[in-house]
């Protein structure tokens, strides 16, 4: 096999304006996105994206993802995103992220868990029985990526209600569920501007459990778990069973 | 004066996945936040953007917003959203787009009207003492944009109150009050995905009346005006008087 691309994806973007937030820095959803959007246009140009994945009836999952930024690219700033595998595994593969600026600055990383699914059992299934193991190509081992692992994020029975909100159509993407970027939006608004005029997130982490739909009710627990440090776990109450899921749960540090 | 650029601005996008609804078309307020940077890009190559007239202690306020269109970019699409200027009063711009395809097919159309304020006292201001009323050098009264102006949104006293919402921290952007594009995005929200399954969103239309902040409630109150037609008026309950003030009127016509 002639491995034509690079290994690294490099994929730029803009700070649009109404993706910034009061202070004029990016949202973190909206880095998010773009950092979903690099995983995409780099597994699609070496053969293993999404639209592949659909003809054979699979589907990346996302798992984890943390994000960990020492700045936010700030409106109209051009910045690059890079990504690579960094392992592969039966059922995972890690994907990391890198976050420049245009003079080369580094804003921050990302680190990424994605399972394989079969589309139709929704069961993990194994990513070496693609092409032939050809996950294996495109590994990048040795890239640093200076930021710690996501954890298992503990929340304690402690965990105070904060707010419940309803799914609506505009949280819905593609594949029929909640975007993962929603999640994100959804908890970072759980505090208000005066809190963001006085801190800076630093690093947020969210786990993925379980999938929610339109007409769930979303709940939100929160606790505090040392200073500036927060873990949020976010249920939902589904619509036909009226029982309480766990979705998500997500840890937030703020400077 | 030399004109080096030309007096339309074409600027190409791709549908990202996850700006797409469960149906794999691009949501309209994705839509609506590309042609606010194309406006944004526009202006500011050709010297009336918004980072000069901060310099200046003036702004462009979107006044009203309409799109209407026979079909949305479907997800990883290249589409290409041209803007022009058509009209300028001493208050007012009249701004339109036009959407494409890579294929040139027209996807839809846009207009919008903007006003220019003092950035102090939040006062209408002169367009014409910019530059010498260098806007005439950039009006394109011949392009057609086959739809219809937007109108006076009627909403009678019988609209029926629907929702109310809090506004967060993802609302507001750099100018501190809630993002043009949010509204259009909490509006539609006011329908569910069984009612997208059986309907398309043909034309929408956004008159801005106020500014809502964080801490405000957004309250939504719908009237149906004909088979398919519905209009919106969304209200604020102020934090601080706790008295109930119109934010915007939406018109939202399905087919």
């Amino acid at each position: 096999m002639i491995v034509e691309l690079e290994k690294i994806g490099k994929y730029e973007f803009v700070a649009e304006p109404f993706h910034c937030d009061f202070s004029g820095r990016m949202f973190l959803g909206h880095l998010g996105n773009q950092m979903l959007n690099a995983a995409d246009f780099h597994s699609t140009d070496r053969g293993f994206g999404m639209k592949y994945l659909m003809t054979i009836q699979r589907s990346w999952v996302l798992s984890r993802l943390a994000i960990e930024m020492s700045e936010m690219p700030g409106q109209h700033e051009r910045y690059a995103v890079e990504t690579w595998v960094e392992s592969a595994m039966r059922f995972f593969t890690s994907r990391n992220f890198r976050v420049s600026g245009a003079d080369g600055k580094v804003y921050g990383y990302g680190r990424s868990i994605w399972a394989m699914i079969d589309t139709e059992t929704r069961q993990p299934t194994d990513i070496y029985a693609i092409d032939d193991g050809a996950i294996d190509n495109w590994i990048v081992a040795d890239k640093p990526c200076p930021i710690e692992k996501g954890g298992r994020v503990k929340v304690s029975g402690n965990a105070g209600f904060v707010r419940s909100i309803d799914v609506h159509y505009n949280d819905i993407d593609i594949n029929g569920h909640v975007n993962s970027v929603k999640y994100i939006e959804h908890v970072l608004d759980l505090w208000d501007i005066g809190w963001y005029r006085e801190h800076r997130l630093k690093r947020f982490e969210i786990a993925y459990v379980a999938e929610a739909y339109q007409g769930d009710q979303l709940r939100f627990y929160r606790e505090q778990t040392a200073e500036n440090e927060y873990s949020v776990r976010l249920a939902k109450i589904e619509k036909m069973r009226g029982v309480e899921v766990e979705v998500c749960r997500c840890k937030a540090m703020f400077a």
